[in-house]
């Protein structure tokens, strides 16, 4: 007898997250295994109300756009999973007759699916990872991981290029980047350093080291002895020394890490450094343009492995991708760790990733290889520069109006 | 006896302004008229200044790759021009034996390239329009805008599709968008709309129609009784009926307008509707991807004209776009008008374009086809959802679970 399957995207939405949902949609409907293939709507939220929407019909056409589509066609978001709500998610695929489940998401994701798993005995249940974040353990990088970085790599090139240009009205940028507690998308800023080597160095600040203030001012003043200008990049989860995080603030009754460029900014403006902040915001996790085409594709990848491993009767895991490069073409296996050892946990940027005073170079080129493919060329604005300031410093008159 | 021409880059940046100084620099070396071409740094400080740089040496590789930087690689940047500045100005001319200067940049650029006629009567002096705002008169559109509005385009349709799938946790979206005083690139977000034509209404609010909060507040109520979620887009400079601006805040001594957004979605909250603010910021003027090329070309093509319209005697005005499109290959040419007929003068949007709850989708028409290029497809996830809609709403069990 075929069986019932059905999927659920959860969290906060990737530009590639519907990229796994088609892949998923593909392999199941090539593997001839199921009856209904479902998927519910809203996340955690759907599983709960029970509410599910049909996808076996859907095109090849419809499924090919599906993969270029930022958001969650089901629909995602944040949804708290009580005891209570548990046994009603228990009763809702019993009800479906559904054997096999997946969820796409992040660590508190993989965590409500364990405890389905635990709950439903009876029912399959698999992780795809799913984080711009980057923080979950038990695969070498999360899908959505690398267009985001991507498209920070952009930004932070864009906003650096813009500053220099503006520097006699503003002296320090201060850019805000998203990433919860780790700092894998703020060190993603450094793919701009390399696509702008003449460019003065980038300052960073990532939650897996305590800031401090009095060493952020320092820095700063150093820095504008020898520079004309500073892009400062912080984490939106950086912490003090002592766990308190730099700045937060509350959306209903959810405390939501974000403000602390705002805040530093502020603070260098207090001591008379003209100085701006910006927030890169959703686009972050929204884009439709930086997308990565590798992300992509190991999108797709683990959306259609997780058909094969629930064939092969594996429970209570999550897939991953593995350290070396898939290759789509041969017959590529995804990884699987158990549900248990990634569930709820976090994980920080790798310390041999990161130096005293910033990113080190190891990990730009971790990412670069990673993604497959370059930033586009931006140095040559800022050399056209270079040649003026010899200039500049060069000329009599120039020397004398300083 | 050749001449000698300097070129200011004034104001913000803007994706194309170093195209135009690149379509500048190409017809001026191929003119042989001139003697030094130089640039000022700095925008008007460096005229104060009396810094330049010598731009007649660049290669023909370095100029094409300049089209396509954003920023400004001369730098611009902010600095009033006081009387005894203004005199500044004229003895550095005078002492570069300047006799023709071109400046680059929005209203407050004209209006100090007209003083700086005024009061150099020896030198010939050329306005190039460039504003993201599009806030010029004597000019179609400016260099600059139609780069930004595609950019607001792509960025509120992501952020629509992000918001349709947090809607379980965020329904009201305000995204924040520049233009000053003017509307013009709040407008440009009606771009996403065509491009989603699935998704619930968005709602403008533009500074040309005094903002009332309780009107406000009422849109936002009808439109949460028939749509799961809502995206609204205020320009940062949107006024109460007495003309005090909704938000702004300082930076240094300078007011700057923003905070709206933030303000607006507070509001919300406090209310009981879950709602997030969104700015759009500084990467609206200074994104590398989503450049439009026929902006790109509209700038080098007014950088070309410049040197043009000085070989004919021109002096005191500013370039401008015909309505009608300009056929690059043919011999078009720029309109000019004088420039006290532009100076300090802001051009909002015109009537015919709004209607009492938002954009006439004549102006949409209109930007799209300035544009001459469509955004990408995005469509296909939102009816993938519609479908899904229908069967939740056609399903006795979900209809009970509600």
């Amino acid at each position: 007898m075929k069986a019932n399957i059905a999927i659920v995207q959860a969290g906060g939405p990737t530009s590639v997250l519907n990229a796994s949902l088609a892949g998923f949609l593909e392999a199941a409907a090539s593997s001839e295994r199921y009856h209904h293939v479902l998927g519910f709507c809203n996340g955690i939220e759907g599983l709960i109300k029970n509410q599910v929407m049909h996808l076996e019909g859907l095109s090849k056409a419809r499924l090919d756009a599906l993969k270029s589509q930022p958001g969650a066609v089901l629909g995602a978001g944040r949804y708290p999973l009580t005891p209570e709500r548990l046994s009603k998610v228990c009763c809702n695929l019993q009800l479906r007759e559904i054997s096999q489940l997946v969820l796409v998401g992040g660590n508190g994701t993989m965590w409500a699916a364990d405890q389905i798993a635990e709950a439903c005995p009876d029912v399959q249940v698999v992780g795809i990872p799913k984080t711009v974040d980057n923080d979950l353990w038990g695969t070498d990088h999360s899908p959505g991981y690398l267009s985001a970085a991507k498209f920070i790599g952009e930004a932070v090139r864009s906003l650096a290029l813009d500053l220099w240009a503006m520097r006699n009205f503003e002296r320090v940028r201060v850019v805000e980047v998203m990433g919860r507690n780790v700092g894998w998308l703020a060190a993603a800023g450094s793919l701009a350093q390399t696509s702008l080597p003449d460019y003065p160095p980038l300052h960073f600040y990532l939650p897996e080291h305590p800031f401090e203030l009095e060493k952020f001012f320092t820095k700063v003043d150093e820095h504008l002895h020898r520079y004309p200008c500073l892009l400062v990049i912080v984490s939106e989860g950086i912490r003090l020394a002592d766990g308190s995080p730099v700045a937060e603030f509350e959306i209903g009754r959810c405390k939501v890490p974000g403000g602390a460029a705002q805040m530093l900014s502020s603070e260098l403006r207090n001591r008379g450094i003209p100085s701006r902040s910006e927030v890169l915001g959703i686009l972050q996790r929204a884009n439709t343009w930086s997308v990565c085409e590798r992300d992509r594709q190991e999108a797709i990848f683990l959306g259609k492995q997780a058909i094969g491993v629930l064939g092969q009767g594996k429970s209570k895991v999550m897939l991953g991708l593995p350290a070396e490069t898939v290759d789509f073409a041969e017959d590529s296996k995804a990884q699987w760790v158990d549900l248990k050892s990634v569930a709820g946990l976090e994980r920080p940027v790798a310390p041999c990733y990161l130096t005293e005073s910033g990113i080190d170079p190891s990990f730009t080129a971790w990412l670069q290889n990673k993604m497959g493919e370059p930033l586009a060329e931006a140095n040559s604005a800022l050399q056209v520069w270079k040649l003026a300031a010899e200039q500049l410093s060069s000329n009599p008159v120039n020397r004398q109006s300083r």
